[in-house]
């Protein structure tokens, strides 16, 4: 059994993490933090786990942690990179759901989240946590950056085309919908009911956080800058992200097909959709799939990917959990292989 | 007083129709059809029409029909090519929210629509009703072919680039995401509750039937072929549609902002957004406006247009009365400027 | 003209006002204050009001309020009774959308809404905005307490039958839905889409502060305590009441449908609707409109009223402009019969 | 291994039932029948059980269905009571999701259900599956009529009270409202996005199949004639059922919290929440449990009890399994005990 600790366990992705590791068979949840929750039954907040889960939320305690195998920051920005490098030291493996160690690029990192980064060393050591792109380094890794929601979901589907170099590089538009859990579980009048059901918009077009994440891992997998458009939008419902992914493609005799099902045949959370399909959020909700569609409309150029996740999992706290199968030797899917629910 | 009568009002675009022909100022609603729904009071199948409109669904009838002064066809394609003509001989102005007129190219049309065309002297004749676009043909028509909503959407939102030539034609995007409403009353499982809502997804990307009608606006506009991508998706809401527009700029240093407002400055139904906004589709629910914003994402080459519509107003039965309007010398917001109710 | 201004405008009742009044024909309004929003364009905060209302927030002043003829309080209780008695001073009438007024009895006042009541002789002063309970009373008032949402839906559903006594006043039951704008526009954990959308429930079951207002309400009509309970749930929508209203009747034999339809011939905001009829809450969404139905089921002794309104209109900003057309000697449905949206 | 069979897979409850036995841990599916989709692949009809559910779609045929230990039928009202019979004969259990067998009134069920009744000597035979009433009969039955939705969320929440009498039988009011799947999945107008979403209605209120239902499982628990009225309502969601159900205490100093918190206390599919909790039905969704909250507002005659259930699941398809899970001598909660999805 591996033992579990959550650092910022009441948002969105802290509650979904508790729902898989408290059902993973191989894992002991021993701590969950939350400096404002402290001492509130976990499933007083969430009746989803009466009767399930049964610890409190603590003050966050590197003591109490270090004890764990592993620890998961569910966290804002800027926490885990205060904490992170004392539980390594301690022996402790750290998985950041957060984005404190995605961007190598520390500048470019200190420019989109505002702040100063106070552990640049540990973003040199910290392996970015997308099994699909990366599973061999996650598996000697001590310290995870979990991919983030979007850059998951465009990562995926465009990977099979920039690996092959078969997708002009410049023209790629990544169209992005997410549903509002992406948004977190904090009070604000934008994310309220009133303000977000029946309607549909772009938000942060000039520029959003997950861009320079979403451009380092395309121009990594190419091998060349990728000056790929990201837009994202808010869709009026909870969970699931949609990328719609454009490119201008090299060659149009390549078998788009039979490419994306070759490179993603033994991938356990990659399923590719049959010929001409449509995959919907609603078949990934709360499951830890991504299915993809390519399609070559009309027959011409330009190539449309199809890329959905459910955001709180293969977006956040399933990818974690992935990552920890990888990392302790355990069955891959152990603990996020559940059929998914539908309607 | 204009006299007016709806062939086929049982749809979505047909009660909306109803909603606002029966508040217009100057209309007289005296005829409306349903084979169907013979006999049927309006009132009685749609509920909030109860106290203002008297009227009941009868039996089509050109006889009846040719006593108005203008006949709208809220039907399915291949319905109003039938009556179309012996309305205009008599004298009769008729207004087509379907698609029997919008494409020139006749096989181009029996292509994508799946059947012969009977009358392609009408297509000759009739004046695409995009006001924006047309106002002085739509003027002196007897014969309109309403823009369709995705069209309306898209071609208002690349206007002002591709007219004055500061796009690359090559390289275009429309990802379009619409509401339900679009997709028709019919009973369908696809469009059930169960299937649409808390999901997203892609449709039609192989094709949509908007493609060629979106592409001969573009081309018209530019004057030259424009080979545009489309994609539509489905949103879990009822009405709306946002068209986020990609493309690159011929040149970084034209104000997009000054241009768009200055191109729409004397457009009753089309905002243009202060920069950096993001117009969201709830603002123009149940409005004729078309709301825009321009974007040029971290000062790079590509621009992002957001263009929103209520696909049942400006992309529909809204659209058809402001060229009524137009048509018959009335105030060209007339029965079409409600505020929109929010949220 | 009738010059209008509105404190606190930037609530969900708030712009509904500012909606109504907006297009209201014989309304002119002057002032709109906000003290948390001083200085904003109302329509940078609600784009429905773009190129409609041209008014900027303002700091609440009794200067420039006292110029109106009436003013608008769309506040938190604890804030109309600070202001209106100056206001009632210098000849403004004032109508409270809020709840400082509603109670007759100060202390049931004091112990619901949890502080002192400073200036109970207002309360002995005004009058209950109801227009079908009290239009005698609202057309020579000063000073109105508009009737709360669900005590209009449940009081107007409940009215027909207490008046005639043909109701058991023990075993009343109303069990009452709302859509989630009734929960105000305050940033809250609790009505974020997250925790909303997709699911259902009760709250306040041991006591929501509508119980004494109801109570007050049925037990004038019947002129006789009315131990009503009440129970509110929460709909994962935007708008709307449904009241489900249950009673014993006293005598089998009377013509329920007969009874409601007399009672409510000459109100120009109650339809009711034909027997076996199931009024939808979409059916008035925008409108000021009450529908009700009324049943017996399996011709047994128990009564079931079906009553819904929209909640913002009918339930609080319709509700207040027709009372405000009342007072003024204005058509009633001035400014709030626009034919309601649908789907 | 338990072998199961399905017939009538392509509905919600079928759908359902799929997803629970495929990812049960005691049961190999071996057949699912549909006339209309016979060689459909079950994983291209539902996309979530893609690489999880391998079987097609097959003819209703016994042969092939009397080589399973058990069948259960997915299917409307009149196809099992044809075909129960055979299996039972060839020694195959039988569990009717559908109302062939539920009601023990064999002219009542006529009535309500308007057809002949071909089999009333199975109707005899039958037990009623809901476990937390009848746990011994279902541990030794060949034939199960499957509780429904409504009757299941209404009768455990009465349960305790009625058992120790000390509810009035007089005046009992179970106000309920559903999630949309509850109408199942074909194609009707009046369960399109378009006609549900945004918005909230009563139905069926002069009378609903399952109030015989519910007044014959109240009657029996109570030993009396129980005529509760019955008022179902429809959520714009797609799953959940929430009962709000109302009565008159026999005796005020009933300590009712730990009634019904004894009453429960071994059932594993019922949870009583704390004194002054509201169950949502998210908490439930797609999850077997049953959330019970007991209320006497301001301390009054009048018990108010909240009840919520997944209406596929303790409403259709886990209770199904639940049911088979005690028939077959298995771990009465083996699986259906998923950790809910949430939010």
């Amino acid at each position: 059994m591996v033992s579990a600790g959550i650092v910022g366990g009441t948002g969105y992705t802290g509650v979904e993490l508790l729902r898989l590791l408290a059902s993973h068979p191989e894992v002991e949840l021993k701590v969950i933090t939350s400096r404002s929750e402290d001492g509130t039954a976990v499933a007083d907040m969430f009746p989803n786990l009466r009767g399930r889960v049964d610890l409190r939320f603590t003050t966050p305690d590197v003591g109490a942690l270090s004890e764990c195998d592993v620890v998961f920051f569910a966290t804002p920005h800027g926490v885990a990179m205060k904490s992170a490098g004392e539980l390594l030291e301690r022996g402790v493996k750290v998985i950041d759901l957060g984005a404190d160690f995605r961007i190598k690029d520390i500048p470019l990192w200190e420019k989109w989240y505002g702040m100063e980064h106070t552990t640049p060393e540990l973003v040199a050591e910290a392996v970015y946590g997308l099994p699909e792109l990366n599973r061999s380094g996650i598996r000697d890794a001590r310290l995870i950056a979990c991919a983030g929601c979007y850059p998951t979901a465009v990562s995926l589907g465009y990977l099979p085309l920039l690996e092959q170099g078969l997708i002009d590089l410049r023209g790629m538009i990544a169209d992005c919908k997410s549903g509002v859990s992406g948004a977190g579980r904090a009070a604000k009048v934008a994310t309220l009911m009133c303000e977000v059901d029946s309607s549909f918009k772009a938000y942060a077009a000039p520029g959003h956080r997950h861009l320079p994440e979403i451009r380092q891992n395309l121009s990594r997998i190419a091998g060349a800058d990728v000056p790929v458009t990201f837009v994202p939008h808010l869709i009026p419902m909870i969970r699931g992200i949609h990328a719609t992914l454009y490119g201008t493609v090299a060659d149009r005799n390549t078998d788009l097909q039979a490419l994306f099902e070759s490179r993603y045949a033994d991938e356990p959370f990659v399923d590719v959709m049959p010929a001409g399909a449509h995959p919907e959020t609603r078949s990934v909700r709360g499951g830890n799939m991504c299915r993809i569609a390519v399609h070559r409309p009309q027959g011409e150029d330009t190539v449309v990917i199809l890329s959905v996740i459910d955001n709180l999992v293969k977006g956040a706290a399933g990818q974690a959990v992935q990552t920890m199968n990888i990392m302790f030797g355990l069955n891959e899917t152990a603990g996020i292989d559940a059929i998914t629910v539908l309607p």
